[in-house]
């Protein structure tokens, strides 16, 4: 079970540049990762044609904080919801 | 109940750059996601001294997208333990 996680190098192509994310993930999931923001700046470059790259990463930023804030937000309803039907459990 | 939501514009300042974002949220929440992206992009120019804004603003979008898989994972299995609390509550 004490598995030896070491920091691996990953190369990963995000909107036409390469990045080298250095971390203990596996390489799939890094590479999972980097497709979620390249789909997502293309989306966004999509409905803001406009932009340049630098605005069209920082918008893509805000949107996916965005998604965390009301991920968040569910997750925190979800714990209530188990603690609640923990504490009813124990009448 | 049927409360009217009105798009808004609302102009938020992010790594020195401007930026207008036109959406339903409160003005408040807005400005606090526009916050925490500042704070991630600052935070991660400190670590990589060397990147330039655009890249910065990518890996910042990686970071975030990082933290939301991480969150989804743990929302996952909060979903199952509410089902399975209810499904053994029904026996």
């Amino acid at each position: 079970m004490a598995e030896q996680k070491k920091k691996q190098r990953i190369t990963v192509s995000i909107y036409g540049q390469q990045y080298t994310v250095v971390g203990e993930e596996p390489p799939t999931y890094v590479k999972d990762v980097a497709h979620i923001v390249d789909q997502k700046m293309r989306e966004i470059k999509k409905r803001n044609p406009y932009l340049d790259t630098t605005r069209l990463a920082v918008l893509t930023a805000v949107n996916i904080v965005d998604d965390y804030m009301k991920l968040k937000k569910e997750n925190e309803m979800l714990n209530e919801k188990v603690n609640e039907e923990r504490s009813t459990g124990d009448d």
